[in-house]
C-alpha cells in the first residue's frame, strides 16, 4: 500500500486545475466557481505541498486594485494557515479575446505591448509570494494560416519578450526563473515552439538562456506522438527541466489533461523512474515540485474534483514505489547489463584515445567481424516485460 | 505553363530514390535494380542539377576495395559526362544487421567505433567529389522501450560522435558542414532527436556548432503532426537550413515518401514560398539544393519512376510560380497589411524605448482599452482564401 | 473565374457556424451573437440554398413556449422573405450540462428520457419546417475511462432510441429521414459510432434502417486519420449517404471545423469529384445540400465571418471546376485506362462463368505467369500528377 | 504470481511471428529463417495451444507440389507429437509484387483471379488440418492516390471474392467461418476496410453474412487512435467477433506488433476484462483463441524471440488476475454502480411503455428537473482510479 502523500514529496496542483468549472468546446461549465482559500485547505489535507496559478485564476479580470489587493490578502492568509507554498505563478494570455492573436507574438503590437505589461506586473506577485517559477504558455502563439504568420519575426517578438522578463527579474533581483510549456496545438492550429526541442533550442538565443529552461506537459509532448520521458531525458541532458506538468493523455487527439497515469502508464512509469532514480541509476534527477496540471472530468462534481486530485498523487507514488523495486530487483539488474543500458556510458573513445587512434585501429574497421558483432541480442523485450510485471505488481 | 527544369533550378534526388526497389516491410522488391551511372544519365536528362547518395546505394556493403574503387571511377565518368554535381552526400547507419540499435548511439559500444569509422571513411569520399554537406539520419538510434535505453547517455554519445566529425572535417579542411535530419519514428519506436527542434537544442551542445546544422525532410516532421513550413521558419532564424529534403506524406502514419506536393500542398506551397520568396517577402531564403528524397510507389515500373521524378520538380515549379503571383497581387498584399503580417516584424518596444519607458507608458496597459482592441478581425480566413485560389490558379 | 453561388448549387449553412462566437477551450467569445434573421438573409445574398439549426440555436435552451413560437415566427418570416429553406435541422444534446455523460447513452436513465423527449419536440419543428433530413450528433455519447461505460449496453440504448424516433416519424407520416453524425473523440474520450463505418454497421441492426443514414463529416473522419473520400464512396456504397458536413481540417488533431478545402486540398478535390462526377465517371453520384459545417476562425470580426462563409462556397465551385476539366482532359482518359481504374468496374468472373469455372481455369493459376503480371506498372503517380497539375490549375 | 500458460488457455501464435526474420522498410533480416517444425515444438513447450499461418510462411511461395506435400506432411507430424492445434489458417496476398495493387480488389483482371484462386487452394488445406477460421488480411487492398482506385467498384469486387468464398466453404461442407483483419494504412496508404466499423458494415452486404466475422487488431485500430477495447465490444455486440489479434502498440504510428499489453496497459486490461468477464460482468464475452499477431524486435536473438512470445502470454495471464480481483473488490462493485454502469442495462423505456407513454410523461420533460438532474457527479475518475491501482497490483 502506498503512503500517504505529505508535503515532503512536493506535490502541487494548479488551482485552475481543481477550479475548473468544466466548460469545454461544446458545453457549459458543470461545476459552480471553487473559492481559491477553499481550494488551498483542501489540497492542503490532500497533503500537497503548494499551489500555482494564473493571475486570472486567483484574481478576476480586470478587477480593480482594492478588489484584487483584499483576494491577495484573503489568499496569503489561507497558505499562511496551511504552510502551503506557491513555487510556481503563470500568466493567462489566452483567455481574453484581446490575445485572439497571440500575446508576444499578437500581429497587433498594442496587443504585444499589453501583454508583457500583464506578465511583468504579475512577476511582482509571483516574487511577493516567494515563487521561483514563473511559467509562459503561449497557448495563443501561433496561426491556424500558413501564410498569416511570419514565424521568423514572430520569433524574434517571442525573443524580445523573453529577455525584457529576465531584464526585470535580474533588474529586480528577483529570484525567478521562467520555464517555457511548449505544446503543437490546441487552441492554435500550430503552436510556435511546438515540443521540448524546439523550446529548448530558441532558449539558446536568449540574452539571459540560463534563467529560462522548460515546463514540459505530458499530454502536450503525447499530442504530438512524442515518447515523453524521452523529452525530459532531452530536456534534463541540457539541464533545461525547471518544472514539469504531470497529466495524462490518451494519443494523438485533443488535450485531455486526465490525472497522471491515467494515459500510458508504461510512459508514466519510465517517467517516474528517471525522474526518481535518474535512470538507469545514480539518484533523482529532478528536485523541483511534482505539479499536476490536469482537469477534473466534467462528468465529476466536487467529491470526484477531490477524488481527481488525490487520484493524481497516489499514482504517482504507487509507481515511485514500483520504481524502487525494479531498480532493486537482482534479475532487472543482471537484464539491464545484458542489454548493454550501463554500456551506453562509456565514451565510443577510450581513455586517452585520440581520433587519430581509433583511425589506427584496425579491429574497429577493416577488422571488426560486423556479422558476428550482429549476431548479438540485446534482450530488450524480456527488460520491458520485467518493467511491465514490476508495473503490474507482479514481482 | 511551368518551365521545364534546369540544373539553375538546383534540383538533386538522392540515389537510393529513384534506385528504390520497392521492397516494403510487406513485400518484396517490384523493381531490378538501378545502375547508379543509369540514374546519373537519367536525372541529367530530367533537367536535374544533382544527384546524393548513401555509401552503400554506390558501393555494395563490404565490396573489396578494387570492385569500390572501380565503381567510384565508373560513377566519377557519368558525372563528368553530364556534369551532374553530388553536393550531398550520407552514410548508411541502418541496413546492415550490426546497426539493430543505433549506430552512434548503439548500447554496444564495439558497434559505435564500427560506425564511427564508416563515417569516415565516406566522408573522404564526398570530400573527393566535392560535397560540402554531409546528412546523418540517425534511423536506428532510439529504442522501442522506455527502460532499454538511457537518453542521456545516447545524447553523450551522439554529441561524442558529431564532434569527432566536426574535428575530422576541421583536421582535413575539408569544407563540408553536417546536417541532421530528425525523424520522430520509424523504424524504431522513438528516435532520438525527433523533430527539427530537438535537432537545433542538440547541436548548441556541440563543440563546433556552426559545422553543424539540420536537413529537415516534409514527410518526417508531419509524422509528429507538425507544421513543417513554420519548422522550417524556425531552423532559418537559428541559421541552421544547411539542406531540406522534400517529399509527399498525407498525415501522421508510416513514412510514406510520395512527391513532392502529393500530401499537404497548402503546406508546401507555403514552404515553397517561404524558401523563394522568405516569406513575407525579402528574397530568397535558402540557396541550398532543392533536394527530393521520395520513394516512387512500388506500383510503378521504371517508367513509372522517371515519371514521379520529373512530377517533383514540375510541382515545385508550379508552386513557385503561384508564390511569385500570390506575392505580386495587390489583393494579397492590401489583406496581409490589414493581418498585420508585416506589423510583426516592429519591434514591441520602440527605437530607444527602454523596459522602464514600457513600464511608464500608461497607454500601454493601465489606459489601455482592452475591449475595444479585442474588435479588431485579422482577417487571416480571407488571406488564406486568397493563397487557396492562388493555389488553384484561379487568380 | 469561378461562377458565383446560387441556390441551384444547393449551399447549406448551419446557423450554428456563422452564428458561432467563438468561445474555445482556452478563451471567451470573440463575437456578439448573431440572430438568426440576419443570418438567414446574410446567407441568402452570398447565394447560399438553405439553412440548418440545432434547436438550441434557433430558441435558447429552456425558452418558454410563447417566445419560442415568436421566435419560429420570425424566423419563419425570415425564409419566407429569401426563399432560404431548411433542408435539415438537429437536435443539441451536447451543451447543457444535463448531457455530461451523453443523451441517448448517458448512465443516468432520466436523462436518456429527457435526450429523447427533446429530439421528438425538435422533429415536429424539423417536419414543420419542411426538413427532410434530421441530423443525430452524438458528440457526449462516449466516455473517457474504458470501465466506466458499457459499450454493448450503450448501443443497445442508441439502437432502442433510434427506433423509437423512426417509428415517430413513420407513425406521424413525416418524410424525414435521420442521418447519424460520426466522430471519432472530443468533447468525450472516445465517442461511439467513431467513424462513418462503425455507424453504417449500427445501422444495420435498427428496425427501419432504410430511415437512417449518415451526414459524415470530412474532419471527423480526418481526426482519426482516415481518408474522407475513401469514407463517403463507402458510404454511397452502402446508399447511406444521407447528408454530408464540408469543412477543413489539418490531420490529426483537435477539431478544427476550418474552411472547407482549407485543410487537405487534394482530398477536397477528390471528395467534389466524387460527390459530382461519381468517380470514374457517370453523373452526380449524391444530390442532396453541400452544407458547411465549419467555424470562423476566432481571430475573425464579422466582416471576416461572412467572407468565410463565402469562401467555403467559392472552394467547393473552383474544385468542381478543375474536376470537369480533370475527366475531360484526354490525357487523363489515358492514364486512368492505363492506370485500369475503370477495369476494376469488370466482375472477376467472367458474364456466366461459376464458380467451378474458375476452379477449372488453368490460366488463371496453373498456367498464370505470376512474375510476368507482376512487371505490370499501373502508372499511378502519373495520374495522380495529373490530378495535382489539374487542381493547380495548370492544365 | 501468475499461473503458466496451459493450452487450456486457448493461447495461439502465427507461425509468422515467432518466425519473423526481422527485414524492416530500413533494414535486412537480423535473424534466420525459422523451421515450422522447431517453431510447433518450441510453442508446445512454452503452454500454446496452437499455431496459425498463412499458406507462404509454411511452404515456400511457388513451390513445387511434391515439395508442399512434403513439407505439409512434416508439419502435422509436429502437429501430432505436440497436441498443437491449427485453429485458423489465411492467405498471403501481399508479398509477392503481383498484388502490388491488391488481390481480390487489384485493377489488374487477371490478378483478382490469381488470388481468389489462391486462396481457394489454402482453404483446403485449412480444412484438411482442422482450421475452422480463415482469416483475410487485405492489407494491399487499397491506394496511396485517391484518383487511382474507384473505392465503390473496389467493395464491389470485395463483396464479388468474399460470396465466392462463402459459396466454396458452403458447397465444399467445410467447417470454416471468415474472418477479416481491418487495417487503416500501411503498406497501403489508405487501405479498404480501415476499421472494425467498416468491416462490419461490408459483410451487411454479402450473401452469407452469417459465414463472415472479424478478426480484429490491437495495434490497427490503435494506429487510428480508435480504443480498441470499444471496437471489440461493438464487434461483439454485432456477434461478430470470430478471431482476435492481440499485440501491442504505442499511438498512431507505423504499425508496431510489440508484446501484448507492451504498448496501451490500460485498454489491455479493459479488453481482457471484456472478453474474461464480458464487462460489466456475466460471464466470457468471446471463447476462441487468444491469438497473439506480433513481431519480436529487431533487436533480439531467438532467445530473445521465445522470451518475447512467453511475454505475450504471461502479461495476459496477468491482466486476467488483475481484472478477476478488479470485478470482486466491493469498492470497485460500489463504484461501478455509483457511477450508473449497470443501469445503462435498464432500458429507456419501462417495461410495456410505449413512445405514446413516454411523450405523456410529462416527469420525463416538462416537469424534469435538468438542472437539478445536472448536478449529478458520475464518480468516473474514481471508478478509473480503482482500475488503475488493480493494474498496478496495489489492492
Amino acid at each position: 500500500m502506498a503512503a500517504q502523500p505529505t508535503p515532503a514529496d512536493r506535490f502541487t496542483f494548479g488551482l485552475w486545475t481543481v477550479g475548473w468549472t468544466a466548460r469545454d468546446p461544446f458545453g457549459d461549465a458543470t461545476r459552480a466557481p471553487l473559492d481559491a482559500v477553499e481550494a488551498v485547505h483542501k489540497l492542503a489535507e490532500l497533503g500537497a505541498y503548494g499551489m500555482t496559478f494564473h493571475d486570472d485564476d486567483l484574481i478576476p479580470f480586470g478587477a480593480e486594485t482594492v478588489a484584487r489587493d483584499e483576494q491577495i490578502s484573503r489568499f496569503k492568509k489561507a497558505l499562511d494557515e496551511t504552510g502551503l507554498k506557491v513555487p510556481m505563478v503563470t500568466t493567462n494570455l489566452f483567455t481574453h479575446p484581446v490575445f485572439k492573436d497571440g500575446g508576444f507574438t499578437s500581429n497587433d503590437r498594442s496587443v504585444r505591448r499589453y501583454a508583457l505589461r500583464k506578465v511583468l506586473r504579475n512577476i511582482d506577485l509571483a516574487a511577493e509570494l516567494g515563487a521561483n517559477t514563473y511559467v509562459l504558455w503561449g497557448g495563443r502563439e501561433g496561426a491556424e494560416y500558413d501564410l498569416a504568420k511570419d514565424v521568423r519575426a514572430a520569433l524574434e517578438r517571442y525573443k524580445e519578450g523573453l529577455n525584457l522578463l529576465t531584464q526585470y527579474v535580474t533588474e529586480k533581483g528577483y529570484d525567478i526563473r521562467f520555464a517555457i510549456e511548449p505544446k503543437p496545438n490546441e487552441p492554435r492550429g500550430d503552436i510556435l515552439l511546438p515540443t521540448v526541442g524546439h523550446a529548448i533550442a530558441f532558449i539558446g538565443e536568449l540574452d539571459k538562456p540560463e534563467l529560462v529552461g522548460l515546463n514540459p506537459e505530458v499530454g502536450h509532448e503525447q499530442m504530438a506522438g512524442l515518447n515523453f520521458a524521452h523529452g525530459i531525458a532531452q530536456a534534463l541532458w541540457h539541464g533545461k527541466l525547471f518544472h514539469i506538468d504531470l497529466n495524462g493523455q490518451r494519443g494523438i487527439k485533443y488535450d485531455q489533461d486526465l490525472v497522471f497515469g491515467h494515459g500510458d502508464l508504461l510512459n508514466a512509469f519510465a517517467l517516474v523512474d528517471l525522474l526518481e532514480n535518474g535512470a538507469p541509476g545514480g539518484g533523482e534527477a529532478y528536485s523541483g515540485p511534482r505539479h499536476f496540471d490536469y482537469k477534473p472530468s466534467r462528468t465529476e462534481d466536487y467529491d470526484g474534483v477531490w477524488a481527481s486530485a488525490a487520484a493524481n498523487m497516489r499514482t504517482y507514488l504507487l509507481l515511485k514505489e514500483r520504481a524502487a523495486a525494479f531498480r532493486a530487483d537482482p534479475e532487472v539488474q543482471e537484464a539491464l547489463a545484458a542489454s548493454g543500458v550501463a554500456e551506453l556510458n562509456q565514451s565510443t573513445l577510450g581513455q586517452g584515445e585520440t581520433l587519430a587512434d581509433l583511425l589506427a585501429d584496425r579491429g574497429s574497421f577493416e577488422e571488426y567481424d560486423v556479422d558476428a558483432a550482429a549476431q548479438r541480442g540485446f534482450g530488450f523485450v524480456r527488460l520491458n516485460q520485467l518493467a511491465v510485471e514490476h508495473v503490474l505488481g507482479a514481482r
